[in-house]
């Protein structure tokens, strides 16, 4: 049930669109991810609108399917039952969609989009907007929100620097190991980050303090959408598992390492993770990313062999994705030099030890049911190389291997005015390259400070 | 800003509706708890209704506000303000509204029930409706849940078994410790609880295996509504805690003990308890529990006294809450032989070792946005008997200490058909006696069991 690859990822598509085949766009035909935007046009608090991005424009889906008369009307009825879920004020009514509908629905527009289409078969040209006339709000309103822990190179090195005796649990290589997030402070990219307050302990001292954190990080991490989702009791069968992945984004967890080591015993992150959560805006679909599907982790020989609820032929063999991030950084004194931001590392979501796949049927295994437009994240995204390490704590290694910076600055952990972009593409032979856009915060000062 | 004691607790004030003043109604006049309701003769699809609970039947207060031409319009424009946000579909609207609006309101549906108001200024009958005729629904849907550790007693006892050198992690008495839930399973009481599946690992096992749940556990604890909320980024003081508390309810946590012990480190509990967790539907107000504070926790002297942040005059004078909590047991066997349910435990409620405005200040403290019914649990209320034991886990001590029902059953952990009654209560010299009503759940059996 992984998607199939189809006529939509024909590497040789062009669009009319202006910028839409630039060899670096990360939103070609092939790629169409969905989104939710106000026109600035039409002011702050105009209605949201559904869209997919296609270069440096997004389709304005519910105008295009309002144009001509009714457009909406010509389509095929999966297409339609899809086209309405675009009406809604975010996308978690397409997401709730079938995904027969969803694909019918991208292939009318790569159909309106296509630079082969007759004039009259082009979407619209009031039905595109440029990007930079558009403000990118949160593609969906969040039930609720899971975070993994699926690179077991982050586990590994995390683990021992919090238990240097007990790096990585013996539950790790069984079951992809998560927890519950906080879905109210997820934000969409460009949101200030402020700097959070809390408790934190040296290990020299008698009692905690309160205040700002000391140990501000950034978490490379890639999430995805749920789908339809399951019923209250009813488990989703690895091989079902497909259907209800709608598509993926960028996110940045941001971290307080000095309370997370505080209060994270006995029931795991809490406040250092709560204050907020970034996103990218473009939502890439599981259906544009079927040329970039590879085989799941290569276990080591003497690692154990999944469960067989976590385990079949087709989520082996293309189970994983080959998506590259990337994590760059810069500085008010950078911006100020205007310095370009520098890239701190680069890793890929092939190296994550469990799937998205398993990661959707081991959360529903125990009968929790999971809902249109819920958030699961991977866990940061590091592989092997120091290069790969998709945190700062794990990238200086709890600040003892600074960053040095262009400017002679020299980061541990982040500063206020710190900005961090969060960019993935995928390539793949014989496939156009799609990206994710980018997720992108810049630190505020805390609260009073 | 804890609520104070007010006209609408005057014990001596009775209400004209049959059975409120029962001396063992939970739902007298000085209550009138919050909750939602289908009346069952307009079908199962008719709109949801806000309503107050009294004696045996529920104010449906919408109809209330449109009798009599336009009641709503005679009200004063708090009440007015707070009368307009029960015509949502749940509480939560209602729940975002300034908690002197909802103390209007309240003092109006008073005015409406009392004995002694004049026959033509009272709720009319057809806007009362018996509870034996409504299907209540959850109160609200909630954004986010999170789930507090409370209760020292608990912590130690769970901690012993845990990790037996390490009970009481030295966070324990600087912060209340917490962790994000599952809002999506959350259900309202008398919704069946299907045994869930996980992975185990038996000690002397060399792997897990996957299969129901052979440890399945309640968890009898108190939760908390929130009312306006915070911004992202802004903390909320202790001070001001007590405008954010919107009213409590019953929880119960059931939980999957031995899911539990194998996937909950690092990153705590997840499907253990993700599965289902149970509300009573009626939310008692935070304004008819004022007779009922009492001091916080009286800590040792050798505690640590908490930051300034988290202590205040007030908080550490009337933080806390004399509310009684009992679990009751019935077995399939004893409903079959008419044997009543059995006191399982009784605990209190002042025994926790942080207060409400303790746990929402904390939450918020680091930046974290509360939304208007976002839902906090206090966790397990146990006290130091072990008559006070608000779990199986620590009752049997892990199994070791079986408990003998009068069918001559033995429960170690609940079976298929076990129903589990939460009950509580408050009592106080001065003061009429209000209760809770009940959170019920019957064990169903594993999916495909």
């Amino acid at each position: 049930m992984i998607p199939s690859i189809n006529a939509t990822h024909d590497p040789d598509r062009r669009s009319w669109v202006p910028g839409a085949d630039a060899a670096t766009s990360d939103f070609p035909i092939q790629n169409l991810p969905f989104g939710v935007f106000r026109r600035r046009d039409e002011g702050s608090d105009a209605a949201p609108r559904v869209g997919v991005a296609i270069g440096s424009h997004a389709v304005d889906v519910a105008a295009w399917l309002h144009s001509d008369g009714d457009h909406l009307g010509r389509l095929d009825e999966a297409a339609q039952r899809a086209g309405r879920a675009c009406a809604a004020p975010d996308l978690a009514v397409l997401m709730g969609c079938d995904p027969a509908d969803v694909s019918a629905l991208r292939a009318a527009l790569v159909a309106g989009l296509d630079a082969a289409a007759a004039a009259d078969a082009r979407i619209p040209e009031g039905a595109l907007v440029a990007t930079d006339a558009i403000d990118l709000l949160m593609p969906a309103e969040v039930g609720d929100y899971t975070d993994f822990y699926c690179s077991i190179h982050h586990a590994t090195n995390v683990g021992s620097m919090f238990r240097p005796d007990n790096p990585l649990m013996p539950n790790y290589k069984h079951l992809p190991v998560g927890y519950h997030g906080r879905a109210s402070s997820l934000v969409v990219s460009g949101t200030p980050i402020r700097r959070p307050q809390g408790q934190t302990k040296a290990d020299d001292a008698d009692a905690p303090t309160f205040g700002p954190s000391k140990l501000l990080d950034y978490e490379m991490e890639v999430g995805f959408f749920v789908g339809p989702g399951n019923a209250l009791g009813e488990p989703i069968a690895l091989g079902d598992a497909g259907r209800h992945i709608f598509g993926l984004c960028l996110v940045n967890d941001w971290s307080a390492r000095d309370v997370q080591k505080w209060e994270y015993q006995p029931l795991g992150p809490f406040l250092a993770k709560s204050f907020a959560t970034s996103l990218s805006p473009w939502v890439v679909t599981a259906e544009a990313l079927a040329p970039f599907r590879v085989p799941a982790f290569a276990r080591a020989e003497d690692d154990p062999q999944p469960l067989p609820h976590l385990d079949d032929a087709d989520d082996r063999g293309r189970g994983g994705i080959d998506l590259q991030v990337e994590v760059h950084l810069d500085t008010a004194q950078m911006r100020d030099a205007g310095v370009a931001p520098v890239r701190l590392s680069r890793g890929s979501f092939r190296d994550m030890y469990w799937t998205i796949g398993q990661m959707l049927t081991h959360h529903a295994s125990a009968g929790c049911n999971l809902r249109p437009a819920d958030l699961m994240a991977s866990g940061t995204v590091s592989g092997p190389e120091k290069a790969n390490r998709g945190c700062l704590l794990e990238l200086t290694w709890r600040g003892q291997e600074p960053i040095e910076l262009p400017t002679g600055e020299v980061r541990r952990f982040l500063q206020d005015g710190d900005g961090v972009t969060l960019r993935g593409f995928c390539e793949a032979a014989g496939a156009r390259r799609i990206g994710f856009g980018s997720c992108h915060g810049v630190i505020a000062p805390a609260h009073g400070g």
